[in-house]
C-alpha cells in the first residue's frame, strides 16, 4: 500500500531571470495549486543573495507551500540556468499531473527531466 | 552537472502515537538539522484531524523545514503506521547521511525504505 506519490521535476535550460525570483515564484504557485484543485495550509519562500568578487548578484529562490494534500517545493539556481521542483501527493495522480503540465508549459526551458515515484512503500 | 541530491525516506511499521505528533516533530526536526549542520530559514507543522464517523481522531501531521541548504519535509499518517520524509541538500550528502542515520536510530520502526536521487540532471 502506498500513501502518495512524489514527482521530481528537474528543468535545465531557464535562462528567463524571472523564473529565479521569489516574486515570480509567489504569483506562480497560487496558480500551480489552484490547477491541482489542492488547498494551500502556508507559504514560505526565500531569495537567496550570492556574493561574487566584489559585486553582489542576485542568487537562486526557495519556495514551499504546505498542502492539505501534502507540498510542493521549488529551488533555483540562475547560476546554472536550472530548477528542480518536488510536488507529492497523497490526493489524484491526475491533478498532480496538471500542475506538471501547467509547468512544463510556462516556464522558457531545454529539457525537464520527470520522475515519479509511489511513497509509503 | 548536478545541484543536490533528494533522499527519500518511507517508514513503516511506526506505532508509537508521539511520532504522529506535531509536539514530537517539532522537537526532532532542529535536532536532526543541526545533526546536519544545516541552518533553517523557515518552519511550519500542520497536524490534522481526522473525523471517523461520530469520534474524533487525531489524524497526521506535517512539517516543513527551509534550509539554507534546501529543505526537508515530514508527513505522517498514524492510521497506517506511517512517515515519508525527504531530505534534499545541495550541501555535503555525508551530512544529510547523518540526519538519516538519525532517523533510523530514533523512530521506532519495522522497515525503512531509502531512496537517493541526483537532482538538477
Amino acid at each position: 500500500m502506498t500513501v502518495g506519490v512524489s514527482i521530481l521535476v528537474d528543468v535545465s535550460g531557464v535562462r528567463d531571470s524571472r523564473f529565479h525570483t521569489r516574486d515570480t515564484w509567489e504569483k506562480i504557485l497560487p496558480i500551480l495549486i489552484e490547477q491541482g484543485g489542492m488547498r494551500q495550509l502556508h507559504f514560505s519562500s526565500h531569495q537567496f543573495s550570492t556574493v561574487l568578487g566584489e559585486e553582489e548578484q542576485v542568487g537562486g529562490t526557495t519556495a514551499f507551500a504546505l498542502l492539505a494534500e501534502s507540498h510542493i517545493s521549488v529551488h533555483t539556481w540562475p547560476e546554472f540556468d536550472k530548477i528542480v521542483i518536488d510536488i507529492f501527493t497523497c490526493g489524484e495522480t491526475s491533478e498532480a499531473e496538471r500542475m506538471v503540465a501547467y509547468l512544463e508549459e510556462h516556464i522558457p526551458h531545454d529539457k525537464m527531466n520527470i520522475i515519479r515515484i509511489d511513497r509509503g512503500t
